[in-house]
Order: structure tokens, then C-alpha cells, then sequence
């Protein structure tokens, strides 16, 4: 009978190649193995497969009484298989808090608080002398890189960036360039257009009297935003609002580029820029936190 | 602020040993570890630590907000310290099944499904470099040789074999001299009467009209009640049973021997041996399965 090797529902980067690491590990090791997920893959993880050519995890739903498995990236019967709390769990491979989990028999169990599941992976394949193979290492690499936003995040420990760097080498790729290219295809907004990325994410707030709308949008791919600057502000101008500010947010570079319909003055004292169509405010990815406040006063001033 | 490390409530040789070995390992790591108990030691874990000359670990009943605590030889919040919830739990390493701990944030997991805590812990040391000093050793060593009855227990597994011979070695002692002397310590009866022995675990049956009592008591300190087979049987003698059987079982030879009060061919025929006082039965070790059922016909039919 088969391992059947779970990333969590909802998969990220991160369970997606966690659980294509663990089972081609697992099948080294000389244990029949089999890759599974639990939910349709988004952009970023079908960015990575493609580009390393490797086939996504088998579709699998529920598992029944006598199933072995396997969890990575999780640990908590919530986020998992639909019926696991029946089959037997054999291991878990995870770096999040404990989630309340309890066996009937002992098992295997190594979870770590460092950044992705599958730096604790590429220590475990050192463990037993594994070989990475290249299109491995690539989809291992783009976990780590995804869940450490190319090492930025807080999260991010030695761990991951010693096996970030051995990872990129046997991959064959520049961290910093594939992540920002895999970054952008998973926020593509490819296939969309001007009205809907406007109001993809858009609220309405009254300013002292006047109908302000700020819409935001999280994504790496900016150049195809700035190319229909002057479709986008044809729509905006279109609209009725008073005012109306488009936050085009880049998470890596940690700023949102802003496109609007508004006096240059009230961008100009709100966010400290010199104002124009496009600018980039470094630091500000927060609307509740950021633009309302810092837009509200300088609207009502005006 | 220090690290508390605990084994689990009613401590047994392993947790009492792998929360010094763990601590050991974490001081060497720079860490600032305390070795904690949660309850009075047993003979057993007493020999191994007057026989390496290592302090038993310090008794905390309780622990608050803000504690840091590492957890070894189990992972249920009922087994542990009182207080629990209230302290955020850094580290756990087992080789018990899942109890149902959640926790609010990651932290370092390491479970295994082997014979004994030690031997995680020794591959553990091994991973980090760290040399195991002879005491220690020896504590990590007398905790695999109880957990895994000297490498006979079935939860006995390759891992156990390799690391209780590599701690030997250090410690310099025989596994199969030592282990026998510490379960000798560990199960001896000096101090109790032989009243005090036969009906230690003693039970009364009615086996056709027959008025039958067996008591049994596990020990390896086998020469001590031998020696006193004469008062054993005056004692037995005098009451009032028919017939009364004390079985003497020793968990190593996975046998019993057997002082009575009986018809020596009820003892002949019910287990097939020479009957005589003191005689050993091969693989007699239950009272409720092997016992009661082969005494009761012989007993009934006499």
C-alpha cells in the first residue's frame, strides 16, 4: 500500500512542493510513495511546476480507515485530508505551531520554527544522503522563496537561506531573478481588465463631504499595470467619486505605486511625494492603516 | 531566563534520564537548561544516578506565564507539569503516539516511533557534535536498557541496538550485566516481609468448590526470594487456603518460578513441568491468561 504524501487544503508554493519533496524522498528511501493534493493549484506553484517540468500532485479528496499518511507544510486535522482522523498518520514534516493533533500509535514527527517546510526537507535529504535532482531542487527553492518573500520576511532563519542558496545552485537559477519572476506570474493580473482590477479589492469612504474610493491591488507584475496607466486613469476619471486613489502594491519591494484621480497637492502632503501619475511610496501597504489615515485629514482640508 | 526541561509526571527511568541528557545537550548548545521532575524517583532511576554519580533533577511542581519549557518522553498536557497551557512549550522530543498539544506558536518538534527517548536523543547529540560525557552516557544508556528490556521488548528497534552499544562503550559497562543489575535494584524486595510479597498482588478464586489463591509479584532480585523459599512456605502453608500459588516473575527470562501450597501434580500437570518448589515455567508470565486458566481444570478435576 502507498504513502500518501499531503500538503494542506488551500495548497500554497509551499505544500504543493513540500509534498513533491517529501514523496520523491520518501521514494529514495525505498518507500512506495504518492504525491497528493487537496485543492486546485494557483498561479504561483503552477508557475514553479511548469518551469521545472514537473507533473502537479495526484487529486485525492478523502482517505478511509487503513490509509498511511503523510503531512507536510500542516498539522492540524482541520487543514487536512477529509476523513484522516480514520486512516493512520506515519509522519509529519512542519514548521507551524501544534495544532492538536493525536495518534492512536507512535509515529514520526519533525517540526521546526524556521521559515518553509522545505528547508527542513533539504536538511533531511542531507540526513540520509540523497541527491537532489535539478527539477527538485527548483520546486524546493521556490517554496522557500515564496514563503520567505526571497528571504525578506521575518521569518526567514539561516536555515533557510543556507538552503536557499545550495538549492538555487543545483536548480541553476539566481534567487533574487526567479523569484521575482515567479512573484510576478503568481500575481499576474493577466486576463483582467482596467474596471476590474480597479475594483478587484475598492472601498468607498466619506471625507468631510466628499465620495473618496481607494481600490488596492497586490502584485509583482507592475510593468503591466503602468503600460495602461492612461486606460486606467481614463476609467478612473470616468467614475463619480470625488476622489479616487488606485494603490498598486509591490510586497517585495514593500510600496505601493499610486494612480488617482485627486489634486496633486493632497497626494503631495499625504504621503510626503513628489506627486505624480504612477509615483512609488516606499513603506505604505496598509489601507486601513495607512492610506485612510494619512489621506482623510489632507482631503478634508482641501 | 532558564529553559525548563521536564520528563512526564511519575517518572520512570527514560524521563527521568533524557531530561538530564536533554539538558546536558542544550547547555552545550549554549542554552540555559534546568533539569526539572515532576514526581519522586523510583529505584530503578535512583541505581542508574548513585551509579554514575549524577544528582537527580530538580523537583518543580508547577510552572507560569512566560516559562520556557522543553518536554521529553511525552507530549500530553495531562502527563506534564501543571501550568502547561500557561507556558509557551520551545521544544519536544518523544517517542510516544500524538496527545492532542497545540500550542500558539512554532517551536521544535522531534518524535520517533523507537524504543526509548535516549536514543533520539543520542542521534541528536551526534547531529550537533557534541561529545557524550561517560555519566551521561551511562543515564542515556540505563534508559534504553528499560524501555527496551535490554533490546528484548518488540518496541526494540535497530536505532535503540545502535545507540545502547555505542553508550556502553563510553559508559564502559556490559549492557547485559549492567541492564540486570539496575532491574535487580529496580525490582528489589528488601525491606517488604514475605507475608508482605504473597499478597502484594494477590487474588482468590473458586475453582470447583476449591478454595485457591495466586499471588504473583515481578521482580529480578529472583536469589532474595529463593533464599527465603523455606519462609515463603511456612507462610504459605499456614493459611487457610486449599491451595495457594505464588508466582515469581521474572520479566527478562519472560518465566515465572512458583512456590505453592498444592498437590505437586496439579502443578505437573497444569504447566507441564517437574513439579518441585521454586520450579521455573518458561513463558509463564499472566495471571488472568495463563494461570488461572491451566490451574482451574487441574484443580477442578483433583
Amino acid at each position: 500500500m502507498s504513502l500518501l504524501v499531503f500538503g494542506h487544503k488551500s495548497p500554497d508554493t509551499d505544500s504543493i512542493c513540500s509534498c513533491i519533496s517529501m514523496t520523491y524522498l520518501k521514494k529514495s528511501l525505498g518507500v512506495d510513495a504518492v504525491a497528493c493534493c487537496l485543492g486546485d493549484l494557483r498561479k504561483e506553484a503552477e508557475f514553479a511546476l511548469n518551469y521545472f517540468g514537473v507533473d502537479a500532485p495526484k487529486r485525492i479528496d478523502s482517505v478511509k480507515e487503513g490509509d498511511q499518511c503523510c503531512l507536510v507544510d500542516h498539522n492540524e486535522f482541520g487543514q487536512s485530508v477529509d476523513g484522516l482522523k480514520d486512516a493512520t498518520i506515519v509522519e509529519i514534516v512542519d514548521h507551524h505551531k501544534l495544532g492538536g493533533i493525536s495518534t492512536s500509535t507512535p509515529l514520526t514527527v519533525t517540526i521546526k520554527p524556521w521559515g518553509c517546510t522545505n528547508t527542513i526537507l533539504y536538511y533531511m535529504y542531507k540526513e540520509n544522503n540523497i541527491e537532489i535532482p535539478k527539477e527538485i531542487a527548483g520546486l524546493m527553492l521556490s517554496a522557500i522563496l515564496s514563503d520567505t518573500l526571497i528571504f525578506r520576511s521575518p521569518t526567514t532563519t539561516e536555515f533557510d537561506k543556507t538552503a536557499g542558496k545550495a538549492l538555487a545552485e543545483i536548480a541553476g537559477v539566481d534567487c533574487e531573478k526567479y523569484g521575482m519572476e515567479m512573484f510576478k506570474a503568481g500575481t499576474s493580473l493577466d486576463g483582467y481588465t482596467v474596471d476590474e482590477i480597479v475594483n478587484m479589492d475598492f472601498k468607498a469612504f466619506d471625507m468631510g463631504g466628499k465620495k473618496v474610493g481607494i481600490g488596492q491591488v497586490m502584485t509583482l507584475d507592475i510593468d503591466a499595470v503602468m503600460e495602461k496607466k492612461d486606460d486606467f486613469l481614463k476609467y478612473i476619471n470616468g467614475t463619480d467619486f470625488d476622489m479616487l486613489y488606485l494603490a498598486v502594491t509591490d510586497i517585495i519591494k514593500e510600496g505601493s505605486y499610486l494612480i488617482y484621480k485627486s489634486p496633486d497637492e493632497i497626494v503631495k502632503n499625504a504621503f510626503d511625494v513628489d506627486a505624480k501619475q504612477g509615483v512609488f511610496v516606499e513603506g505604505l501597504v496598509s489601507r486601513k492603516k495607512q492610506i485612510v489615515p494619512n489621506l482623510t485629514p489632507e482631503v478634508e482640508k482641501f
